[in-house]
């Protein structure tokens, strides 16, 4: 046994090639011929397009190919998503939607080409719907009025079983969502106390260091076209690149490179327009994004409104709660409505709930996933609402939470009962952080505040394949890439079950045409499923290993025990033979034996939810409404960390991304539908600065089904640090601030419009 | 079920991007920033090195790097390979042995450097051994006197049980074989009449149209070799490469290449080289011979020196056999001479047989693998002998063979009794074509001749995996090469065993990071051994499809079939589910059921030996001694044609080859060593008009453990052409050749020497 292997922080297998600069993105790819692609976008929200001259483009030395939707193969069906619209056809429906491509020999024809192609479309501007609530209204003018289908991005994320509501008529609204339970009229007539707010959150881009990057490259003769990208995804962009382009999935292929910050946003998205060209073209094509480029026509998170309603008893038990939300998806559907409204509902115990959602198109930008999609907003909302619910009752934050969590069994939102969770314990970690015990009183300016979240966890069946090498080392094989350490983590399982050195594991994230079937990396699940998958595909090949052992050692199967290693009988340790002389038996002209090759496939069905509980120090300037974050603690279930330095890094790197959702991060748009954001110089992200030194608890309540009680992490540690933040400054100022991102100018507001709790 | 899918002639599903010349070959990628590396070769068959001046090479513009032997890692021990020893170290042991290399920014810049450092070696010529039984004599200077274990090609083709002499003190034989049975006095007592041959063949160059290219890159922040190469074994390779840099073989992997001609020398060559210049000079380095270096450096088929002696009764009853072998392996071990010896003696029934072969080293280029290693030589001579035998005693020859040949059960040589073979149904097939029935008389130079010969077939453990995708089609991922055809037929063997259209399928040979394990492309053994693989892999997905089947349709799982890509009830087809449908099951968010994943592992121990008969009308010249084939007869036991069309193909393919090895092929040395027929000017390859239009009769003795019964067809058709080309002209003439090739100044030399029979 590689004993102790799970639990120990060892080194990410990707850090060293990635902190020296040499790890291979998309665009760093060079393939012979590649020819580089510009994409006009459109600068309305909605307009006509009169006429695109390609013959703008002639004479430009370099260009080799100009393309418009007619140009391009349309899929079938009305697209259903942004990525399966490859460009904008007679109409735009966002700034920022594709119109039309350059193809040239060097970025700086296409450069040329493109402003050129971009000066010679005339629009027919039109009136654009940007406002969410404008849109959803009856008899709106619809946004998408061929819309076919659902987006598969909403069906990602509401894999949840849910009550909808039927639409009544044509309509910008999409999805529609409802929990209800027990009656909320009695249930605010219970109420001593009862608050009601109203919240909104803004636009917020990933912000990823790379921008989207893809290469395709078709050979007409093999029909089949390789798309090189820096996908999250890969069997998922293959089969959207299928579709779209009309082809057999066994005539893509999709490899993964290294994701220079996913977040969710790196799926599919431009991955059919470049195969679209390479097979027009018939040479390689790469498309790279500007960072322009990525504000107007990336995938944000959504801005949303909710409004919420929560009342509770004198001793502090929660009646009843009521809820709106409102979350626009932009011009394609795809907004996390459904686990927005569970998760803003599921975390306390309530005996009357009504929570209503909706998604509903405008002119704007096509929302896309974005770390625990739609949970950072809920949890905005809620945890506010509690927390001024505790405050406006006399209550410890810590105290009133702790009476009204769920625990496991509690019905959640949709009645099915909650899975273990270990919420609870998060909250009592939490209590020992120094920054709420003792409560120290604040002053001058200072506030703590707490607040909980988290995420149900993602479920996808994967495979997984081990195969030994002659050399005792191993390769394991799977169909997931690895944007957060997960592939450290894989390896670590793998050792752990051959009872091999970790040293000698390498983990092999293959493209479609090689890898074994596994989800996306999004969700917080690859751990918890595909290392379910290598867990038990190393118990398979340890099973090998031992029964060519026992015959090599002449020894029965039982007493045979794998130690670093080396096979050897128990208790006669000398008795032994090394892995590699094991797998020569099964290699070579003649050999004997099969080759060892460890293989499981799973399903698992049981989610892993994963809760953690926050707190923050804020210092709040009254005068200019600036917040600084002085101190933050985190307790979180992580179900069982393999890796405790991973882990730590998920947490830090949630939090941080927290702040920008709760100080910074906002995507402007004007009335017409325009971006005012569209730089880093107007797009304020956190630096280091704005990120305190964090405290976290890694809280170990084991996921039954998850690899050695191991379960998602990497989504929750965002979702409750806007509340948290939130929480703080009214703890400093006495004001709820009820909107992201509490800017200096939101705080400076609700101080002079608050009467203090 | 796909009926009928095996046994038809579908097309090669490499044929279109091979004939439209888009097939990618490793000289065709494009790795950026790739230098190019050439080869400096000695001019000497034995020589110290005195100096190399590397300032030669300054001021050439563009050369980044020269390197001799010591700049190089050593691998440890001294090399036992030709693949192993990347440059000459001290002193050269053939002509042809890499001795520097110099990699340069382009290819001109590297030609430049290459010349001035070629011209800048000083070499110490010494006394060269060319001739094989000089080198073998007792006290002959030792060739390689450090020479540390056994080559691993030798190790290859001898995974058969043999009887080894031991050698008396150092030599330059380095394996010696013996099978005996009986008292061959006595059997050579018994015979009425015996004939007694010496037969020498020259050295064979493999000649395939691409010559041996690879490029290797090193990441050394990630520790990571990657070599694309046209190896016919990857994993082989990938061995071979780590071991000799010292590398864990997770740090190593082969990419296969498009292979534009093998025969069994494109296994491992330049790749541990091209390897270590890459991991010097931290840029990818590329080598590609020219057909020059290819003659002066390649590893061809060994000379042979073969006496042989045969006695039969009156009745045609053969009754002793004896034979010595003598392979001339050049400078490193690797001659295939105990499958030589086994095959020589191991076609007829004898009581009495004493066999000895022997490999020696001389200062020649070492030699490798070549379609059936070993087996045209010993056949040529055994085959000879055995017609001389049935003329001399007045025995049609077929009827000759008929009454001696060895069935199913009888003792190989080594003693093992004969697996199911289908020597004698091969030569009663060939005993209905007209060529030989009835027997027309040779008239005015004509004659017709006939010989038999085959191939043990290899043997390799294999794994191999087939994924359902998400629109029916189907992935099956093998970790072999295709050469000659393999991969159409494993595409028949999953569809067959899947019940999925042809068409849908891909077979994927991956590289070493995410292939199954299998072996290399080499004796005969793909179809049968990973075909198994694949078979069993199909057998394993078509039950989970039917599992999901049988739930999906509420049937129990035995009444549930699977027909051209649907499963439905039996009888009831109607009630059916497309496949795409049931794999959608497995994919996606929180779907329930484990991805359908076809895995089978083998270890196939039984051999399926593959027989031919042949058959050759000749014109021979009696002037110029020119021999014209004008007709030409096969009949080959096949097991069973998954595919007619590509075994034809390879029938055809190997009697050109056999052809050449019979009429035109030599590779010719002078006295020191140095080779005389460096370019295809001075090596003559059978050209179209030299092949005549053959018939072909596939005889199908199915194979107990080939996938429905298929065995190898690839090596056994060159095997004995030679034999059957030399039997037609002694037909023709009277006089018996005794070497290969059998030129027109052999032919008129054996004329004026033949006494007749």
């Amino acid at each position: 046994m590689a004993s102790g292997v799970i639990g120990r922080s060892i080194r990410r297998v990707d850090g060293e090639e990635k902190v020296t600069g040499r790890a291979k993105f998309a665009d760093d790819l060079g393939v012979r011929g590649a020819l580089y692609g510009r994409i006009v976008l459109s600068p309305y929200a909605h307009a006509r397009i009169r006429r695109i001259s390609k013959d703008a483009v002639r004479g430009v030395a370099g260009v080799v190919g100009v393309f418009v939707a007619g140009d391009l193969p349309s899929g079938g069906a009305a697209p259903s998503s942004r990525a399966g619209s490859l460009l904008a056809r007679g109409e735009v429906r966002y700034a920022g939607e594709p119109v039309a491509v350059v193809v040239a020999e060097t970025e700086a024809a296409a450069q040329d080409g493109l402003e050129r192609l971009a000066a010679s479309v005339e629009y027919e501007p039109l009136d654009a719907l940007v406002d969410p609530e404008a849109a959803a209204a009856p008899g709106a003018p619809l946004v998408q009025p061929d819309l076919s289908g659902k987006s598969a991005e909403a069906l990602l994320h509401a894999a949840l079983r849910t009550e909808e509501e039927d639409a009544q008529g044509p309509s910008n609204v999409t999805s529609r969502v409802r929990f209800s339970r027990g009656d909320v009229g009695r249930g605010f007539a219970e109420a001593a106390t009862v608050v009601s707010r109203r919240f909104r959150t803004s636009v917020v881009h990933q912000s990823y260091i790379e921008p989207h990057a893809t290469v395709a490259e078709y050979d007409p003769y093999a029909r089949r076209l390789t798309v090189w990208t820096a996908t999250q995804g890969v069997f998922y962009a293959r089969e959207s690149i299928a579709a779209t382009l009309g082809l057999p999935e066994t005539s893509v292929r999709v490899v993964p490179m290294t994701v220079g910050g996913g977040f969710g946003a790196k799926i599919v998205l431009l991955e059919p327009l470049a195969g679209a060209l390479a097979m027009a073209l018939r040479r390689p094509v790469r498309l790279t994004l500007t960072r322009m480029d990525e504000f107007r026509t990336g995938t944000p998170a959504p801005q949303s409104i909710l409004d919420v309603k929560l009342g509770a008893r004198r001793d502090g038990t929660l009646t009843a709660l009521q809820a709106r939300l409102l979350f626009d998806a932009g011009a394609f559907p795809g907004a996390p409505v459904s686990i927005a409204a569970l998760l803003l509902a599921g975390a306390y115990r309530l005996d009357h709930l009504d929570v209503r959602g909706q998604e509903v198109l405008t002119h704007k930008a096509p929302v896309g996933a974005y770390r625990a999609p739609g949970a950072p907003q809920a949890t905005f909302a809620i945890e506010s609402v509690v927390d001024e619910l505790a405050r406006a009752l006399g209550h410890d934050p810590i105290e009133f939470r702790l009476r009204n969590v769920v625990q496991t069994g509690d019905p959640m939102p949709n009645g099915e009962p909650w899975p273990k969770i270990g919420l609870r314990d998060a909250v009592e970690a939490l209590r020992k952080d120094p920054l709420v015990r003792p409560r120290r009183r604040a002053h001058g300016g200072e506030g703590v505040g707490v607040a909980i979240g988290g995420w149900l966890g993602g479920l996808e069946p994967a495979s997984a394949c081990i195969r030994m090498n002659t050399d005792g080392s191993v390769h394991v094989l799977v169909g997931s890439v690895d944007i957060s350490g997960t592939s450290t983590a894989l390896s670590q399982i793998a050792s752990q079950a051959l009872g091999i050195p970790v040293e000698q594991v390498r983990i092999v994230s293959a493209d479609t045409d090689g890898a074994p079937a596994a989800g996306m990396a999004g969700g917080s699940k690859i751990t918890y499923t595909v290392g379910a998958a290598v867990q038990a595909a190393g118990a398979d090949a340890r099973r090998q290993l031992i029964r060519l052992a026992a015959s090599r050692l002449e020894a029965a199967e039982p007493d045979v025990e794998i130690v670093d290693g080396r096979a050897q009988v128990r208790g006669a340790p000398s008795r032994g033979v090394a892995i590699a002389d094991l797998v020569k038996m099964t290699s070579g002209f003649g050999a004997a034996h099969p080759p060892v090759f460890g293989v499981a496939s799973q399903a698992i069905t049981h989610r892993a939810p994963a809760f953690g509980a926050h707190a923050a120090r804020v210092r709040v300037d009254a005068e200019s409404g600036r917040v600084r974050v002085t101190e933050y603690a985190v307790a979180q279930d992580v179900g069982r960390a393999i890796n405790p330095a991973a882990v730590r890094a998920q947490i830090h790197g949630g939090v941080a991304q927290g702040i920008g959702w709760a100080l910074l991060e906002r995507m402007d748009y004007d009335d017409a539908g325009t971006l005012s954001t569209g730089s880093f110089a107007d797009y304020a992200l956190p630096r280091a600065t704005d990120v305190p030194m964090m405290r976290d608890r890694l809280v170990e309540v084991a996921a039954e089904h998850g690899p050695y009680g191991a379960k998602g992490v990497g989504e929750p540690p965002v979702v409750p640090v806007a509340a948290t933040i939130g929480n703080a400054i009214a703890d400093a100022t006495g004001a709820r601030v009820d909107r992201l991102p509490m800017t200096p100018a939101a705080v400076v507001a609700a101080l002079r419009g608050s009467t203090g709790t």
